[in-house]
């Protein structure tokens, strides 16, 4: 066509904005539904620890920022895989014996998601596959179908505490022809709030040795769990897969905002110098995360108090608890009680519910009757299942599932 | 192969990751030369204002994070395409009665490579074909990398203060049968250091519009010219021509490493519905630029004193005065006097000199003999040039110029 009859249309923009899609963030921040205006919202809907006020981070977190803002030597680009004083204080907190960690092991990111978004990238070529949990956190998939990578979901079972159903995975893995870059494992987890036992964890490095698969092991929750249990970060527990552990202040700081996460390293057989490469290289597009908050790390780390640690996850454990006393016992809904993080995932039983055919509506029905936010399970890949975050304030999580015990009660068959 | 027999085997790392390398990094990051230990090395290699300690940024801008950090409230999770009120705050400030702007027009990123990347991963599919300019910002290249977009390079002309060579421009674009999904126009320049009038930024607009183009208006030095210079945002020149202008706080308040970038959709047709909708996903995979600086944006932009950004050229176009005193007339390399940004680009004639083949041999003997970095012009796709950045204090501008001075002088032909 001659340039001169050319005409403007639709722009529509890429195939891979197109099917970029965080379904939680759809749904969080578009709202469509009006809550029931004689009652005031509560939302248990976004993993934002920050957002009650009851969960804030420690003044001296804080102050290690602000020195290094007011000190205007922190302003400048760092490296692009991370200030060195950062990856120093990464090795310091996290190296231990049984796998030792240097400088080289670490990569700085933008938040727990962009150290996903590199580790994917970095592991994974479109039109490969890689393994993903069902339920699981959103993102995964979002940052996967941007990329152009396949996705196999294994199962949790939610009989057995959200343990990956280990032996449908090797089955899946013995049948399949699909080339396998990646198996990601979350520990503690989101959607669940399981926390995985040592014996559990063994059993999957060793699934992963035995079909050599890297693992990338979602730790944004480490440490975050109640009495009796115990976390136990996967790479101490290999002494031949490769894990690229992403973690970061989001969760355990209680400042997801800050966007500081980072990329650990773990590769005991020494296959790994490619993803090393690969890894400054993809940081080398975006030049990493705030240099401030970077050059903060070696003080937030030190300088924050044990208590700050112990207080939130005792706040964390009663609210799940006050959670319990509504929730258990309900007809209608199964409450799977909580290990550790944030979340708990409760059953919904539909043929027991009057005008409720699914998880989705369930709780657009919760929404608009009892204004109580809550993300359906379809969300996460598991219909007939509703997610509680309990980090707000105890009176309000007491509030919240009051109603949502009134809402079930209400909506329960003769 | 059954299970039992396989083994580790060295994992290379995607693709992608192989082939997305930042030049600039890579020569930057990794020092493989010695300098003269005689000399004190000076640095005129990497755009970081910030480095010298003579570009400090303005306490205002300091002071409106710390108000930030120590509310507390800006701790969560902003929306992922952005706070409100920092979009609000950009709307303010950009706004223009030829190309009003409403929130849905913007989206925060990290950094001004944060949203160079959205802005090429919204408008491109992998396989279509981007124009970027020669000599030309290297990130533009290792992120279209990154997503499999080809590249094809259109030539500034060096004897016309790096204006755009629109003939040969043209001539391509009648001829060629790729599917060109974005015309990337950085102005002011790096790396020559080139501010376009508003003519030539017509003629740009004029010939986007002839062969339906949208532009990417790469603005991260936007206003950042010398005296008798005016810095035209080229979206206000666009009655029909979509454009993305991309920003951000790194060079003209001087945090680059603060990482704190937006996009600007000028839309005048309205033909960008799907891409808002794309930006809006995409900037879902790493939720976006830290949360602290994001709120403080609309005090950043209302508290800082204007005598911050006139301080701030003033030093930059002294500084460039000491270069050009120091450098112009030497024989064997030809200072191209800037006007703008904080770059200039010199061309070296290496039949003149002795013992130079080319650039990069240029800046790496100028490095071992003279303890002075500069980057090689091939970095930006401009052989027998070289950039310097003169940012630092003044004196040692002089300094390292006169240094290259003597270099040029003691390489010389008879």
């Amino acid at each position: 066509m001659p340039v001169e009859q050319m005409e403007w249309s639709e722009i529509r923009g890429s195939e891979a904005a197109g099917r970029t899609a965080n379904k939680i963030r759809q749904v969080v921040d578009v709202d469509r539904i009006t809550p029931n205006p004689a009652k005031p919202l509560i939302s248990l809907g976004l993993g934002d620890p920050s957002i009650g006020g009851n969960l804030d981070t420690d003044p001296a977190v804080t102050e290690a920022v602000v020195a290094q803002l007011k000190s205007m030597r922190s302003n400048g680009y760092p490296p692009s895989s991370g200030l060195l004083k950062a990856k120093a204080a990464i090795v310091s907190r996290y190296s231990h014996p049984d796998a030792p960690l240097a400088v080289r092991d670490i990569t700085m990111a933008s938040g727990c998601s962009g150290a996903l978004d590199l580790a994917f990238k970095v592991l994974a070529d479109p039109g490969s596959t890689v393994l993903l949990p069902r339920p699981g956190f959103t993102v995964y998939e979002t940052i996967c179908k941007a990329i152009g990578i396949n996705v196999h979901y294994y199962a949790l079972l939610p009989g057995r505490q959200w343990e990956i159903d280990l032996e449908a995975l090797a089955a899946f893995l013995r049948s399949t022809e699909m080339k396998i870059a990646a198996w990601l494992i979350n520990n503690p987890s989101n959607p669940c709030g399981s926390v995985y036992s040592r014996e559990h964890l063994m059993d999957c490095v060793a699934l992963a040795d035995r079909f050599k698969l890297p693992i990338i092991a979602d730790e944004i929750y480490e440490g975050m769990v109640f009495s009796g249990q115990t976390f136990h970060p996967i790479r101490l527990l290999s002494k031949t897969v490769p894990v690229l552990t992403v973690s970061g202040l989001s969760k355990r700081w209680l400042v997801p905002g800050w966007r500081l996460g980072w990329i650990i390293l773990h590769d005991p057989l020494r296959l790994m110098d490619g993803v090393r490469a690969g890894l400054i290289n993809l940081s080398g597009t975006i030049l990493g995360p705030n240099s401030v908050v970077q050059a903060a790390l070696p003080d937030i780390f030190t300088r924050t108090p044990e208590s700050f640690y112990s207080r939130t996850m005792q706040i964390l454990q009663e609210n799940a608890e006050i959670a319990r006393e509504c929730l258990e016992g309900i007809p209608g809904i199964t409450f799977l009680r909580p290990q550790g993080s944030m979340y708990a995932m409760i059953g919904i039983d539909v043929a027991r519910l009057n005008g409720i055919a699914n998880d989705r509506q369930f709780t657009e029905l919760l929404h608009a009757e009892e204004s109580v936010v809550c993300l359906p399970g379809e969300i996460f890949g598991m219909p007939n299942y509703f997610r509680i975050v309990y980090c707000i304030p105890g009176d309000l999580v007491r509030e919240a599932c009051s109603r949502i015990r009134s809402f079930c009660l209400a909506h329960l068959k003769a």
